[in-house]
């Protein structure tokens, strides 16, 4: 009978240096594991690496250790996501003003329908820390102006939730590739548009000037790539001659908080699998 | 009581030289009318102007000797489109060897939908003659590698029909400004996708390879930039987990066929009215 | 013995509304003007216009009253230029923090160079005001956090110095159609790229990452589109295998400097002339 | 003494299917050998995939052994390049009509500039067959309205002269993923602008359009994304205001010979390496 694989995966971000993308395969090698997926980026001098191995025998704590002296020896950070099933998710949900996402998640934890261990809620500004505390849930107002601070910030209270999952419920920043690298796969993002269509700021107003007739909504994990990153889900409405730019808004709105609660369902039933930069659902 | 005023519309195409717009303008005043709107472009040397003006009286035939004769003195091809109410107008469809839109509009054209006065068929190869002909329409094979050749040849065919609206029913080769500029709003093409997504060459495998999960197709009218005329009508269509390529497009095809025929049928009706690169829907 | 036509531009901005340009062209016509050029756009339900004519005679009092009372009956803001060969122009030069260009424009003034009327310059932060204080040019500083306020104030400063042509020294904010189509063809700005290659934000950033080996610097007249407004001057210089971003970055702003005032000076020798989107020079 | 690792390249080709970067990096790392770049691609379900390893002792013969057993079993065609210091290196030159790279490259090789083994000429049709027949070198007429069946003829060729570098002599034609995939990093395209500016067709015209003043040419490896592989060489010129679009053409097409044949000359000298899609210059 042919055991079943366990599988894990690994990120590696650092400044680029020759080397690492050997030091890390020998050491999944040297311990019986076998390579399913490697991808490598290089943006402004920062290294990025993302791999997924099988392991019929896994050793957890061995390659635990491993990496750890790795990433001294690489002065690289190394993080490694152990597949375990049936074990509930931490959440981040990272928003700025809008309200109406961080809403229908937290309502929808209330219901049971999101099954989720520990859930945090992390804002670009304080206007959404009543709606937190309402749902008692913890509230972080991390408020710089640089982006790459602030990320430092959210960095520290991911690791102390060990946060598994990050949605972003109308997020108003973009990521920068050192965050990104850190979870691929793991960031939803909600875009107000059917993307490729109208990616960047102000989606429903370029559809409104462009004249489109069909709309909607994006749930996609984030890229480094802003608004490229693999389509989860997507839902449509029809704009009719008397709509405005704001009865658009507030229908999109309402089908933006069903789409992203959707994507990410479908996440923490283990549903999800990014091939090739395409999501595939998996059968249960 | 005000008078209602006659619209019309004049099209001026030509190598480009100086004081173009001053002669036609001067003329539209010298005969009493208002300019409503005035386009001009130039690309690769050649010159293109619309114009639409109002009148409260006007003589037509001064209008047209007088253009004809500032045609002469600027050696430009000059065409003026008078406003006719209720006049039924002629339709010409191009085509390549998909089938789908051209038997839809004809079957339209018989079923009493289309009410038009002449209708013909120019393909740019000769796989769908059998279908003009099975409805007794008349059809041209235009075939010619270079594209400028094989307008010349359909500008003749226009004029021969004095055609008022050009549909191109999965017409493969892109038109050149020199065409376009001549039939300002009157030239309506299906595209396979919900633009501006996915606009260019095979839109649905571009779609199905990026995982978009809603797709669809847009009937716009054609400027001389690439899929980005005014937007008519758009359809969409979900992408299920089962879906390949082939049966996306299957179904993307009857969804073609309807979009355009819609798109027809508004234009006909006097219905679509272009107001800085947007479509509004006039009321009847 | 033909007479030398005068010639003048008009710009007209304001919210979008029928009938604005039938009755700018009656006004010209009817004072015996030529329109040679003319041009709309509406971005966001704002309506700017741009019309430039010729008159043999030419009576600027009238059309200054004309004008006035066409603004208020069409609630748009209406301005004329007229031409005055000979007078002195005024100039602005906005700017951020980066002081290389706005030294290399006062230097020139000092020394003769530059020959203008009045200078101002404005600042979107302080940090340059003891520049301008060195040379005795009188420093704004305006800052909003939103653009649409500071450049209201802008307006104001450029109204009360009958400012001619305003140069961009490194100013790095994007300016918003209602101020670009305010000053058409009067707007000089300076971008750290060859244009059209690598426009927005982090050009030398950009060039480096992509590998270019020839990299330079672009002045151009600034459009309501970012970074694609008519070419005046390029440079360029040759990235070496021991370039860093830094050493590009520091022979880049030398360039920018030089390459910004030839554009200024050319402009303010009355060279420079914009048919359909190119620069052409004027012979003297 | 640390001794001197050999570096070998390999590329698989094939349909998408699960376990081949398992297959393939087990393979290298059960012989000893160490992963250094780790690249896949898939588009349209082509999968393709470009590994660097390098060998401390290195058995030639059970690689090839192994490769070949591993092409058989995934069902994918894998090519091993091993590195052979001093050997001479095999030339493929592709061209279509414009003769004048062609004439530079050939001269080169007479002058004993161009140090090689085989040279064989493809060309697109038989336009250019005088000059290769002239030079005493072979020339293959490759004529196929398709480009997939063009390329399947194009590769038996290269297999039959060993290629190890292909060139780009104004060949007009764009080359597939299943065709750039197997030769990464080994096809240097000639392109008549500086890119990024400027991809596609009709480059000088383009430039001249847009009022372009510094214009020029870009050699660079071929990649699956049009126009964006990394950039070997550039060269640049002025256009003058007396240019038209024919004289910056001859101005370019002289260029466009010295800087490809630059690039041929870095790459056969082994000075030539990419890293992260960039070119970087090796010491010799």
């Amino acid at each position: 009978m042919k055991k079943k694989s366990t599988f894990i995966e690994i990120t590696v971000v650092g400044k680029d240096r020759k080397g690492v993308i050997a030091d890390i395969t020998n050491f999944i090698f040297s311990n019986d594991g076998n390579i399913d997926e490697l991808n490598q980026n290089v943006v402004n001098g920062l290294f990025g690496m993302h791999l997924k191995a099988s392991f019929q025998n896994i050793h957890k704590e061995n390659i635990s250790i491993g990496m750890t002296n790795l990433s001294r020896k690489l002065e690289m950070e190394i993080k490694i996501h152990f597949q375990e099933p049936g074990r509930r998710k931490n959440i981040a949900i990272l928003v700025s003003k809008e309200a109406h996402c961080l809403t229908e998640l937290l309502d929808s934890k209330i219901q049971g329908k999101i099954i989720a261990d520990k859930v945090v809620v992390i804002g670009s500004e304080n206007s959404l820390e009543h709606i937190a505390k309402r749902y008692k849930i913890p509230f972080y107002n991390v408020i710089h102006k640089e982006q790459s601070k602030a990320e430092l910030e959210i960095l520290r209270i991911l690791e102390k939730y060990n946060v598994d999952l990050i949605v972003l419920g109308r997020y108003m920043r973009i990521l920068t590739p050192n965050f990104v690298w850190r979870y691929p796969n793991r960031i939803i993002n909600i875009h107000p548009s059917l993307l490729p269509a109208f990616p960047g700021a102000y989606a429903y107003v370029q559809a409104y000037e462009r004249g489109a007739k069909i709309v909607g909504c994006t749930a996609h994990f984030v890229t480094e790539e802003l608004d490229q990153g693999p389509i989860i889900c997507q839902e449509s409405f029809r704009v009719l001659p008397r709509d405005t730019i704001k009865s658009i808004q507030s229908r999109g709105q309402k089908l933006e908080s069903k789409t992203l609660l959707a994507a990410v369902l479908l996440y923490l039933s283990d549903k999800l699998e990014v091939n090739w930069g395409k999501v595939i659902l998996r059968k249960a």
